[in-house]
């Protein structure tokens, strides 16, 4: 398999990708291929104590200005490392693309270079939430700000198919954003979609209905599907709470000496929360539907993010997620799950 | 002043409804109208060590079971808690009602009851969210779940309003809760939304444009508009998210011996940290657009939260919110900031 990876995207590009790409080399088979300046990755290669075998460079430019409009950011930089990655699967060179950039950026190469698989209106992006037992898949968080219920359908396929490929969930729940659970409930928007999902045949995904916020929390659900507008209000509701929570835990517990000194003997039990609802521990969140695996990660990942990246992207791959998308969307999806879960490559 | 107090509504009526009473009578000079059934009353009150000399009964039927149509209850019973309450504003003897049952029954009883203020489409319900030096108003959080554009400006309004006066804020930014602060951002809604509070008279109130939910949490924003399928969806992620990150919190903490001990000796942090995520501690939320003072407490709110419901109330109505709201809506909003701030009762 060969992972081509955006050297040049992310806030601590290239270090952190160079270094994640080393450490995914340790355990992947893959051929990784770095793409960005070809003489600033062979300088980050010679610093590492050894370099990898199995990681090549493919020669591209840095990443266009931020603060642009996606679109006419790519059409300047034509050579921009994320467009000739994802050149790289179109050309059939590369199987995934991984990369730390913008996921407006990410999105407009998948687009227009991947184009969509047969049967997808809408390419979406797909967030892991984590809860008390595992990850909760929130599909679209963004991509699609305006949808129709049908749409909905869609994002309700590809996230059953990741979950239960990717994420190894064998019978994943599959819930709608709602603002309460009974039926009826909601906007015009919800209750059209519960209809559409409603009347899906229980072979193509397990619909359980609407779903409010605790749901996605408690574990009671593995994918929901909302349009991009709540998805991302959502996301990122939820990333600036916990972000102020542990700000305000951080404050309070060195604001007295007792209280730090606890915190100190507690460090153990506060890592293995961090550990919890840590993005670097899954690495990345898919663009589903378009005709290539491309896997976007969060803008601050450090090594470990990225090496989570390249085997969540191989997973995709050896799994054949898109196969399995093509195959559901053609028979609105009871292909899914008569095909069985791949095993794990 | 004579506040009205729904003693059938909430998890622990009327126990905690009564303690709550008890507890706002020793610093209110309100007359305190606990409405709910007679008898059960005041075997409540005669338990308590002293009978307090503000409060009074007025008999009414309980709550109407729950998991039903709010309209449909109210039909049945029309002699209860919640609309024997809400009848007394309307009949001029209490000037505010607070109740801990259902948002949705007390929405019913607010808008059949006492109707619409002059100038309002469309009432709201208003949620605080904490930050870091006070609290952010959410407006609306499911009261209308398909909103016009239009309807965001009245909810600026008085979300605008309510700010000052009763949360003392003196000049709130208002923002519009969208997936990125640039102009043009977002869904259709939004982008209609955002034209229609830019072109208001910052007079009216200090618009700021688009926020996300970090400017929730982080406190650069102290009122944000949305439509109600919107707001309800981050509040309930946002009780949700902060619900699981502290039972994680307590399960890690309670791991092993050692984290244990260093909680022990934190529990003054945590104590902290609890007050200033806690509801209790502002008592409740308020119905908007309804000519009345209306506030609606957490469904399992205890004494606390009910005594601060009731100043909550008497902010309300001394600082004349509803008169503001109806003359800043009636010359497009310019009275609300023209008009000083009422100083505290």
């Amino acid at each position: 398999m060969r992972i081509a990876i955006d050297a040049m995207g992310g806030d601590y590009a290239p270090r952190a990708v160079v270094l994640g790409t080393e450490l995914a080399s340790k355990t992947s088979s893959s051929e990784l291929i770095l793409v960005g300046p070809q003489d600033v990755l062979e300088s980050e290669l010679a610093a590492l104590a050894q370099r990898p075998s199995n990681v090549t460079i493919k020669n591209a430019s840095g990443i266009p200005p931020a603060h642009e409009s996606p679109v006419l950011a790519l059409r300047k930089r034509k050579d921009a490392s994320i467009l000739v990655a994802t050149r790289l699967i179109k050309e059939g060179t590369a199987d995934a693309v991984v990369s730390a950039g913008s996921t407006g950026i990410g999105m407009v190469a998948a687009r227009t270079i991947l184009r969509l698989l047969p049967g997808v209106a809408r390419p979406a992006i797909a967030a892991l939430l984590p809860n008390p037992t595992g990850m909760c898949l929130v599909i679209d968080v963004g991509a699609n700000v305006d949808c129709r219920p049908q749409h909905l359908y869609e994002f309700a396929v590809m996230g059953n198919i990741f979950a239960r490929q990717v994420l190894n969930i064998p019978s994943p729940r599959v819930g709608l954003v709602n603002i309460g659970e009974e039926e009826g409930k909601g906007n015009q928007f919800s209750r059209a979609a519960f209809e559409v999902l409603a009347e899906t045949n229980k072979a193509a995904f397990d619909f359980v209905g609407n779903i409010e916020g605790r749901d996605i929390y408690e574990g009671t659900v593995d994918v929901v599907v909302c349009d991009g507008f709540v998805g991302n209000v959502i996301l990122k509701t939820s990333e600036a709470l916990a972000t102020a929570v542990f700000a305000l835990l951080r404050r309070e517990l060195t604001a007295d000496p007792v209280s730090k000194l606890g915190a100190a003997l507690s460090k153990k039990a506060f890592k293995r929360v961090l550990k919890r609802v840590d993005y670097e521990e899954y690495g990345g969140v898919p663009i589903l539907g378009v005709d290539g695996v491309f896997i976007v990660c969060h803008g601050s990942s450090g090594p470990k993010a990225i090496a989570n990246a390249v085997f969540e992207a191989e997973r995709c791959v050896s799994h054949e997620v898109n196969r399995r998308i093509v195959a559901a969307l053609a028979d609105r999806g009871t292909a899914s799950v008569l095909a069985p879960v791949a095993a794990d490559a």
